[in-house]
Order: C-alpha cells, then sequence, then structure tokens
C-alpha cells in the first residue's frame, strides 16, 4: 500500500470512511455490469442471487449485446441507467475494468466491487492491469473491494443483499466475516449455512488493492449490526495500521481470526540472534497476543468459537462447570476443558447439598455433576439451575446423550427456559444424535450455541476466557525515556557498513540509559592494568581483532583476572594466541571488563520484520536462548505492560523468581531495558537488529548490567553476506 | 482382574480364546432375556434392532410375563428353548441377573451380554452383587459382555448382529470399535452413520467384569474381516497385558485409542524427582509411544484418522503434494501439514515440466499445485496423475471447491478413476459444499476418504506417518545384564523403611554395573584425607547428618578440594556448621567424592505407578529438569530402541551432542545405565522409586558416572509421610 493511500484514510473522519463502505454495503440501488442470461456464468449468478435474496433497492443489468437479462431490463453502458446508481458489481474481461471504473466514476457510482480475476494474482500483465486500476480508483475518489473477489453479503432487513456467485443463501445473523479466499469465503458460507450460523455481513477482498480485512474491521466496528467479526486472512497489507484498528475493536467486539501461512519463514537474512530467532509467524502471534484478536488455526475452530461468542454471554472467569447424563462424554470434556487452561469449578457446599436432594443417589453432585443416563427435562433444569446459580461457576457445559426412554424435546426445551433465567453462559454439547434433529434444530434456533463433541465447548471457552482476561488487563502505557539520541545516532552512523560492537556499543546502550559493566579498550598491558584498575577488579580481558571471528578459539578470553600481574600476562598471552594462529592477523588491543559474576543471563533484542517492522525479544540467555528458543517477542511499540509479560511469559521465568539459588530479579528493572529498546526503534529507524547478549541480571557487584552488545545498522545487512 | 483370570486366559490358546468369543460375536442363535413388548423399553428395543437388521439365526425372547414379544414366540425361561443357544442379552434386573446367568450356563448358551446396570458403577450393593456376577461367569466357563453394556454388532453378512438398543443401523465395513462408554459408543455409531462409515464389529463392554478392550483388540487383531481398531478407554484393567498385545496388533492393523482421563494426576505421593515427574498421562503415552498405538485426543479425530486407514492405503513416506483450485485451502493444507510433522514433496523436474504442459500460464506447478478454478475433471484428472506418478511423492492431497462453471460431479468421477490406478493414498478435501451432496457420497461410496478441511488430512496423514515409522524401526531387543542381584537385594533390605543413600546407594548402583564416581564415609579428618587420596584429587565433602535436610544451608557442601590440609579444615568447618545450626544434631561425618567436573548432568530414575507398574525416566538435570520438566518415560520393560529414543526425544538433546561447548556424550553409553535400571524393576520389585541425580556424562576424569543415588524401598513409600 503506498503512503498516499495512509493519508486518505487518515485525512477521512470515521464518518466519511463510514459513509463511503456504506455505499458498498448498504447501497440504495446496484448495476451488475457485465450481467449476462447464460446458465453456468458469473455475470448471470450474481444477478440471480441479487434478485433471489430480495435486494430492497433496483437492480440494473448492463451489458451491451442484452436488452434484458434475468427479466430485468438491460442496459448498454452503466451511464444509460436513467436512476442513480451507488454500487457496481464489475464482471467484464480485464483489460475492460479500468473503462469500466471510469464510466463508473463519470456517473456517479460510489462504490464498486470488481469480481473480474486475472490481475496481480497471475502477474505479469495483470499486475500492470491492477496498478492502472489502484491509478484509477484513487483518482476518481471510488472506494473498491476486489479484484478477484467472489462478492460481498449484508443480511440486513432493509438491504437484503447478496452479492456472490455461490450456492450459499446467507441466514441473518451478528457476524461478519471477511475472507482473502473467495473460495474459503464460499466454504465458510455454505458450512454456516449447514450449522443455522447467520452472518450480518460478509466481503470477499480478492487481492484488496483498494479496500482491505483492515478497513472493513474499522468499518465493523462500529456496525451496530455486528457482534462478532471473523476474519480469514494470509497477509497484512499495513500490520502497523491492524494493530491500531484490531486493539481498539477488540475492546468491544471479539475478532477471530485465521492466519494462513502460519510455516512460512522470514524471507531476509539474520544478522543477530534475535533475528535468527523471529520466524515471520513470531510477528503475528505477538501482534495478537498485544492486540486482543482470538488467533485460532483452522476454519472449524473458527467456527466454534464464533459459536460461542455470538450467543452473547462470556465468562467472567475460568471456572466452569458439566453437567451430563453419561460418565465417557464428562470425563472428555473435563480432559478438553482442563487442557484448555479452564478450571473445574468447585461447587459451593449448598449446591452440592441442593444437587443431592434433587439427584438419584447414583448420580453424582461433584463436578462433572452425572445426572445418569434415567435424568429428564426437569431433572436437567433442576441441575442448571443450581449450578448456574452457583457464584464460584462461571460457565456451564451441558452435555446430553438422549436415551431411549427419555423424552429429548423436552429436555431441549427445559434448556433453552432454564439458559433465558440465568446470565452465565451456557453451552451445549449434544450427542448421539443427527445434529438435523427437531429438537436440536429448536435449541439452535432459540440462540444457544450447540456442539457435537464437548472438545469444540472447551476449545471456544477457552478463547472466551484469553479475551475477557485481555480485555480485564490495564491497557499500558508507552513510557518516553529522555534519552540522549543525537550521540546514540552519531555511533551508529559511524559503524558505518559494520556492526557497532565492543565498547561503543557499550557506549549505545548508555545513551539510552542501560546500564553496561564497566568497559574500556587496551593496545598495550599498562594500559590494560589502568583499566582493570579503573573497572574495578575482578576483571574480563577479550582480544579485540577483526581477523579472529571465535575469540575464544584463539585463547582470545580470559575471565576473573584478580591483580595487575594477571592482567598483564593475560595480555600477553591474549597476544601471542593471536599471532600464533594467525601471523597476519590485525591486534587491535583487548577489551578491559569488570566481571559480573553471579548473575542470571538475560537476552533482550531487536529486529524488523519487513512486514511488521520492529520486533522486540526477550528471554534467558544459555541454552534457554540457543537450545530452547525460549523467547518472547513483541511488535513494536511495547507498552509497560508488553514488556512485563513477556518476562513472566518465558517458560525459564522460575529462575528469576529464585529457582535453583539464583538471585530473584526484579521484572520491573527488566521491563525498564525492554522499553528502551523498543524506544530505540521509534528513535532511530537507521537500525535494523540489536542483541543485547547477555545482559547480565543479579550479578554480585551489578544489580542489572549489560555485558555485550551489537547494533546493527540496516547499512550492514543489505550490504554484508548473511551468516557473517 | 484377579490373577485367575490371567492364568484362564493364558491356559486358553488364541484358537480356544477365538472361539470364545465367537460364541456371541458370530452365535447362531440368541435369547433376549428380559424382552418385552413395551415400547420405549430396552428389553423392546434390542429385540427390535436385532430384527430389524436381520440376524441370520432364530432369536427367542425370554421372559415368564409374555408369550409373543414382537412377532416372536416367547419362553418363560431360557431353559424352555427347544434349540441350542449360543448368546444370551440379558435385560433382567440386576438382582435376578445371577441366576439368569446360571440358568444361561444350564441351558449350554456360551456367551452372554449383560445390559443391566447397577452394579460396580454405583457402589455399595452394586459392587457386591458385581462381584457375584464374576464369580458365575468364572465358575460356568461362560464369556460375558457388561453388564452395563450398550450392547453389540456384527455386520458380517454371515451374522447381521445389531445387538444395541440405540437408534444407530450399522453400516457393514473394515472398522471394528470398542467403547467403554455406553452414550460414546452410540455417538460414534450415529455419527459414523452419517458420514457412511461402516464397521465390522462394535462392542460396549460397560463394566468390562469379565471381557476387556484388550481381549477384543486381541480378538480383533486376527479378524480377517477387520482392518482397523478404534477404542475408546477411560482405563487399563491391566496394561501389561494391554502393552504385549497393543504391541503385537499394531505391527498389522492400526490401532486408534482416546484415552480419557488426560488430565488425572497420579493417586500416589512421590519421594522422588522421577515419582513427582511422573503424571498418570505420562504412563499412558509412553506405553502408546512404545506399543505403536495411535492416540488422538478426540472422537472427531478419531474418525478422521480411521477414516484415512481404511481406505487401505498408508504413505511410505512424509512426503505430501497438495493439488488444489484454490489458493487459500492450499495454503492451510499446507500449514497444517507442516505443523504436523508432515514435509510438502519437492517435485520432480520432468513433473513441472509435464504440469506445465497441461496447466494453464496463471496454474501454479510448485507444491502445492493450484490448478486454478477454472480446473475441470480433464485437468484435474491429468495433475493428479502427474503428481501421484512422482516418486519424490508419497502421498496426494487433492482439494476441489465446486466453482460455478465446473461440472463437480465430473471432477468426483475422475479422482474416484485416478485413485483406483495409483497405489498411494489420496486424501480429498472437498470444500463449499454440503457433505450430503449426490456427487460426494459417490467418491465416499467408493472407498475414497473425503474431508471437509484441510487439517483434518494433515491430522490423518500425521497419524499415518508415525504408525509407518513405528512399524519401520527395529523392534529391538531387551537385554539381561549379568549383575550381582544378591548384594542388591541385600542393601535395599538394610535399608528398612528408609531410602538407600549416600555410599551405599552408590554401592548398590555398582552392583547393578553403572559406574559411580569414588566416594566413601569418613567420620573424622584423617579419615577423610585418607578417602581424599584414594578418590583421587580435587575431591567433595558432603555433611552426613539426619538432623540436615538441606545440607547447603548449613554449609555441608565442599567442592574442588585440592590438597590435604584443604580437606582436613573443610571437614572441621563442616562439622562446626551443622553444631552452630543445631547444636542437638547428630553428626555421621562426611561423604567423600571424587570431583565429576566439565561434564553434563543426566538424570535416570524409576518410579512405580499404581497401574502401569514401573516406568523408567530420562533427563538432563538442572534447569532441564527443575524448571523445564523436559524428560521422558518408558513403561519396564524397556528395549535397547526404547532406551535409545528416550535420549533423542528430549528437547535439551543438542547437548549431549556438544552443543554451547559441551563434551560429546556417546547416547549407547547412557542408554547402557537406561536398561541397567530397567533392569532392576524386574529383579527387585521391592524397589518403589529410583533417582540416580546426577548421571555425570563425559566429564574430565570420568566417561559416565553417578554421583548421586536415591533408592527407594516399597516399605518407605507407604510408611513415611510424603513430601519428606
Amino acid at each position: 500500500m503506498s503512503p498516499q493511500t495512509i493519508d486518505l484514510k487518515a485525512a477521512a473522519g470515521p464518518a466519511a470512511f463510514d459513509l463511503s463502505l456504506d455505499a458498498i454495503f448498504r447501497p440504495r440501488s446496484i448495476a451488475v455490469i457485465g450481467a449476462t442470461p447464460r446458465a453456468g456464468t458469473i455475470g448471470r449468478q450474481i444477478l440471480h442471487n441479487l434478485s433471489q435474496y430480495e435486494f430492497t433497492g433496483p437492480l440494473f443489468p448492463v451489458n451491451p449485446n442484452h436488452s434484458v437479462v434475468h427479466s430485468f431490463k438491460c442496459y448498454a453502458d452503466v451511464r444509460d441507467i436513467p436512476d442513480p446508481v451507488d454500487l457496481a458489481f464489475i464482471i467484464v474481461p480485464r483489460h475492460v475494468v479500468v473503462p469500466t471504473l471510469e464510466a463508473c466514476a463519470r456517473k456517479g457510482v460510489r462504490g464498486v466491487v470488481v469480481i473480474t480475476s486475472g490481475f496481480k494474482e497471475v502477474g505479469g500483465e495483470g499486475a500492470r492491469l491492477e496498478a492502472e486500476l489502484l491509478d484509477t480508483v484513487r483518482s476518481s475518489g471510488l472506494r473498491m473491494i476486489g479484484p478477484n473477489s467472489f462478492g460481498i453479503v449484508n443480511t440486513e432487513p432493509a438491504f437484503r443483499l447478496n452479492g456472490t456467485f455461490g450456492k450459499p443463501s446467507p441466514l441473518p445473523g451478528r457476524i461478519a466475516l471477511v475472507s482473502q479466499s473467495g473460495a474459503l469465503g464460499e466454504t465458510i458460507l455454505v458450512h454456516a449455512e449447514e450449522l443455522g450460523v447467520g452472518f450480518s455481513m460478509f466481503a470477499s477482498i480478492g487481492n484488496k488493492t483498494d479496500l482491505s480485512g483492515t478497513d472493513l474491521l474499522q468499518y465493523w466496528g462500529r456496525d451496530p449490526h455486528t457482534d462478532v467479526i471473523l476474519m480469514y486472512l494470509e497477509n497484512f497489507g499495513d500490520p502497523r495500521r491492524f494493530t491500531r484498528v484490531a486493539r481498539e475493536v477488540s475492546r468491544t467486539k471479539p475478532v477471530i481470526v485465521v492466519k494462513a501461512g502460519r510455516t512460512a519463514a522470514g524471507a531476509k537474512a539474520a544478522r543477530s540472534h534475535t533475528g535468527a530467532l523471529a520466524g515471520r509467524d513470531v510477528s503475528v502471534d505477538a501482534l495478537f497476543a498485544q492486540t486482543g484478536v482470538i488467533r485460532v488455526s483452522s476454519i472449524q475452530d473458527m467456527f466454534d468459537v464464533a459459536l460461542g461468542f455470538v450467543s452473547g454471554q462470556v465468562p467472567k472467569g475460568p471456572r466452569v462447570c458439566v453437567v451430563t447424563n453419561a460418565g465417557g462424554p464428562g470425563i472428555l470434556a473435563t480432559d478438553a476443558l482442563v487442557a484448555g487452561g479452564l478450571e473445574m469449578a468447585t461447587l459451593a457446599d449448598e449446591t452440592k447439598v441442593a444437587l443431592r436432594k434433587e439427584l438419584p443417589e447414583q448420580a453424582s453432585v461433584e463436578n462433572p455433576v452425572d445426572l445418569i443416563a434415567s435424568a429428564d427435562a426437569s431433572r436437567y433444569a433442576a441441575a442448571l439451575d443450581l449450578v448456574a446459580s452457583d457464584p464460584a461457576v462461571d460457565a456451564v457445559v451441558t452435555i446430553f446423550v438422549p436415551p431411549l426412554m427419555v423424552d429429548a424435546e423436552a429436555v431441549g426445551g427445559r434448556l433453552i427456559e432454564t439458559a433465558s433465567r440465568h446470565s452465565k453462559p451456557m453451552l451445549n454439547c449434544l450427542m448421539g444424535e443427527r445434529h438435523g434433529a427437531d429438537w436440536i434444530r429448536k435449541i439452535k434456533r432459540a440462540g444457544l450455541p450447540v456442539y457435537a463433541y464437548p472438545e469444540s465447548i472447551a476449545l471456544t471457552l477457552s478463547a472466551m476466557e484469553r479475551w475477557r482476561a485481555w480485555r480485564a488487563r490495564p491497557e499500558g502505557r508507552t513510557p518516553t525515556f529522555d534519552v540522549d539520541v543525537a550521540t546514540a545516532a552519531q555511533l551508529v552512523r559511524s559503524a558505518g557498513r559494520e556492526a557497532l560492537v565492543g565498547a561503543r556499543a557499550m557506549q549505545f546502550l548508555e545513551c539510552y540509559g542501560i546500564p553496561t559493566v564497566p568497559t574500556g579498550g587496551a593496545k598495550s598491558a599498562q594500559e590494560a592494568v589502568k583499566q582493570a584498575r579503573s573497572c574495578g577488579y575482578p576483571v574480563a580481558l577479550k582480544l579485540l581483532s577483526p581477523d579472529a571471528i571465535h575469540k575464544s578459539d584463539v585463547g582470545g578470553v580470559r575471565l576473573d583476572l584478580r591483580t595487575d600481574s594477571d592482567v598483564e600476562s593475560a595480555f600477553a598471552e591474549i597476544e601471542a594466541g593471536l599471532a600464533r594462529h594467525n601471523p597476519n592477523a590485525r591486534f587491535d588491543g583487548v577489551c578491559v571488563q569488570a566481571m559480573a559474576a553471579g548473575g542470571t543471563e538475560l537476552v533482550v533484542g531487536l529486529t524488523t520484520d519487513p512486514q511488521f517492522g520492529p520486533l522486540v525479544m526477550f528471554g534467558l540467555g544459555g541454552v534457554f536462548v540457543e537450545i530452547l528458543k525460549d523467547v518472547v517477542f513483541r511488535v513494536h511499540p511495547l507498552s509497560d505492560r508488553d514488556a512485563l509479560e513477556m518476562i513472566t511469559q518465558i517458560h525459564g521465568y522460575p529462575l528469576l523468581q529464585g529457582a535453583r539459588g539464583r538471585p530473584v530479579i526484579d521484572p520491573a528493572l527488566v521491563a525498564d531495558v525492554i522499553l528502551r529498546v523498543s524506544q530505540m526503534a521509534s528513535d532511530l529507524p537507521e537500525i535494523d537488529q540489536i542483541d543485547i547478549n547477555p545482559l547480565v541480571a543479579g550479578a554480585d557487584r551489578f544489580k542489572l548490567a549489560a555485558v555485550d552488545a551489537r547494533i546493527i545498522p540496516q547499512a550492514a545487512v543489505t550490504e554484508m553476506p548473511p551468516g557473517t
């Protein structure tokens, strides 16, 4: 997306933006340009679907070869239509799309849905045509869905717009869906119809040349007919804008996303630990964690979770009570709920006493409450009333496997009636019955979420609980630190096309108020002793030479030196070691550094994703980062909440709390460094990657201090071969 | 299960065992004892289902209150039936079940299915009645399914036996199913009917008082009509017998299990690291890994995987090619396949060249192969033929989202026809269509596996690949080491009700040929010096005192002592430290031990699961075991293969391969220790738990040596309070 696009969007206020999308989703009249009478064509099917669904305004087919299409008078050109036209569907050959758009603009059409394909997605001539398309749209003020779209839907009674060319005839409902794949859009609509799930609006955004998923998210965020937003995405046009919009919309409406392309690896060569650890998917997960977006891994899961949310009740906590008439499914439900991070509610004693009175002797009044096979409608109603009234229960899962001698319809009736009297979510698992059965259909029609298997309910409650927890957490703020940007920038510039390392990297960190262990360079043994005294004993000496990549291989690292004479001899040995290894190697002296013994090694880093921009990383050092890759990423800019969450989310967190005799580390101290690194990304976009590795916490002499760092300017990334 | 049961089973050879189950699943005649004409009763429904399904032998209702039931002449007592009776269904009140069984035995009935419930599952009187039931069965020679069974099915045309009281009318097929839950059994049969999936046999085993899931597994393992075995289990009666049978059956037929109760924790207090790390579910996973059983986590997953296996083709490797007519589903498939551990096949150049010739310009000939929306039957057939013929492809996934202008029925026809010409598995994802559609039903009827979403296919192929790999791996053998059991047993006995620790624990390990670092006890400084010299410097000194639980808290551990005087002063300091800490503490001297510096710390342990018996554990020491719980368990007895697999399966394995400058460890050396620990479980059942922690590998002076160990006899576990 060009910068121009963003400016345009920023310029238009929410009202203007919504109006421009209303022209597409809430048109007063529609032209179908490329409508044909020929059966089996898209041009016929769109008109057919629009008319069968009974669009509330007039439909105007446009095709120079026909005077009537599908019983509608047909026009040769959109400009021949005597009435105003708000929206046009365009199904003409790809090379005619641009002149058609121009005609639309001249006619005063405000929105278009371009069904025609063969653009960017096929490359070559198609890509060229798409660029032209974008220019035309931009210069005309039209808003466009597509090209390569499967169409749009708005089930609102005032419009009744089914502008797709597929089989589905979407039911009205309160879910909005945007799909980057037309095929999956159609699949989802068909599956939804089978399940009796309804939609408010739907859009297949195709190549999203103008309007994107983020635009629709923003539009639906304010749409009073939409409660839940589903997205199938393959990529983000502008992840930063998505972040901003998603964070805002997620506060009030659940946004459930299938992001495909999970396993694709980042395209850029990594020049740092941080860069190497950041796969593309890490960014997506980080972004979703920060924005409250609910990520699901399949279309099936998307349905399950949406079904729960659309029922309107979100649990106030993780405590679930299961009520069942069969043991096996109760165990499966318990397994799945606990695996999903939920808790089996501990029922209040009064609830258990009351249940005991209502239930036969063989029944279990412990959660999962087993009503046993003989349970009829009144036993279900009594038990559900009791557990739903227990303040220790946040959500109720009802399992019912209809036995031969029980009136399933009556049980269904009481489920509906009981749910209506409680404000807690009640999710229903109805097993061992065809899901088209009449009594099940009635329950669904009453708005109760019905599932075939308990695992789907566990997945749903788990997603709901994560969303609740995200919304409950304080929003956090992104602090601005008073730092010496000028000097820091000068240091980066001075590195040219090389990485900033050693003492200069430490100096860079100090500009950002990040504590470092005392460090100095020395070209002679005498200088080294002087530096050692100023750092304070014990010290470490590290070889400086552009010709020794692995310092330790040439004896270039000496630790725990305690006296002047230790330092002197270590200096001589390092110099001699290098010469022995490579007589032509350049010797730049040594780096002298105070020892930071007894602490825990941490890693804080920054890398730049080509799509997502800067990502900040945190982890423990050593095996945790190298072997276990136990690191957490967040998308820049980070809030103080994000930084604290990163620290507690690593598997090795117990070590920061004092496990195995380690020093206890104050998370706020570490969060401060993480936030300062995030600020570097704002202040110095010329930086591509940063490793602070190790950052030592809780050492004998230093509460928190960087021991080594590597600042990699963009110039170094583009110029140097990968892997060096 | 009583020892007597096991003896009986062992005594009967395979032929006798199969004959006794044939009496149940392949009866020549059936009595329905408790049959009634009253609608909505189990007694009517079973007879109804048997007759509707057209059982091929005669049916004899038995009920003293009726002379005719459901058009069948009814008998007052089973003994009144003039003809021989092989099988009886029993649906009489629970207190009449035992006399009914006795009557059956006298009549010469050979097998019974007891539907009646109210036994062990309700406790009290029920449990007493169940014990009586078992006695009657055992003494009569009858074989019994149930009580509390939902019934059995055998679809074989020679029998056509539907002895259940539910709604389903099972389709014939090649899958056998055993369910420990009647409700889930019925649910699965109903769902299968909806999907068009057929069964060979089905059994709801209820309380499995006589016949268990393992019995059926053994029976179906030899059944020529069964290709795939499904099990829903909540517990194992005899895990060791299950292990033996499952390992054998898995060699020829896939065994797919939903084991419910995953999250239940072990019931016994742990007295060792190993014990604390072994949850119940760890045993189940270990057992399944060792036996080739395919564990799935839900009934839905069970169906998906069974559908793939029943098609008869198992991939010869992990390389999958996806052929699609829509981009989005292709991406979802790729994501799911890679996440499932499969590989996207790299097509041969010739295949790509040939595809290029067949496909339009906009199509992609890279995997996933995108035929684009215009793909018709002949394009699908051509592409599928090419990729299925490519030797780099082990399995083909076909995705088809029927577009408006494509004849879906024709595509379906070519899918069937193409699959018939190739011996590679071809799994089909048919999206955006109601699954009851005629053309889809035809594909299913042709025996092709059809799925609604690509994730289900990925799950299936992943399970198939794991099964293939398990079968391909050498069986392994369980070695027997020549060890000094007598001395080891004597040491354990000598510990009485306490744990064997320190030098005596090391001596125990030596009896089993496990190397230990030189260790000795010393009560005086002089003795300590003598021991230190004999161990070899440097040494460590460790306080011995029953009154100091955490030795390091009282300064009781001194490492890296290099001289006699170091040892002397360390001894004095340890003694003084203890006295300072607690003047009344008993001082038993110190343990002197050679230092094993520079190695990698490992943990090998043993614990005893109340159900599964001995479990052997392996892991890395330090954070890997304490913080990350990165350990692997196997059920005793282990084969050499099991031991090697355990070593390579931990996350920290790279450290044993030399990562981070660690010494490279020979897995065979470690496997040897693991196998010797497994042998301890065979030789010395009086041991409950063992920790060898740390076992140091690759140290300066020792290739592999135990540094500390703890042997906990059963007597110590039952007598000592938990957590001490």
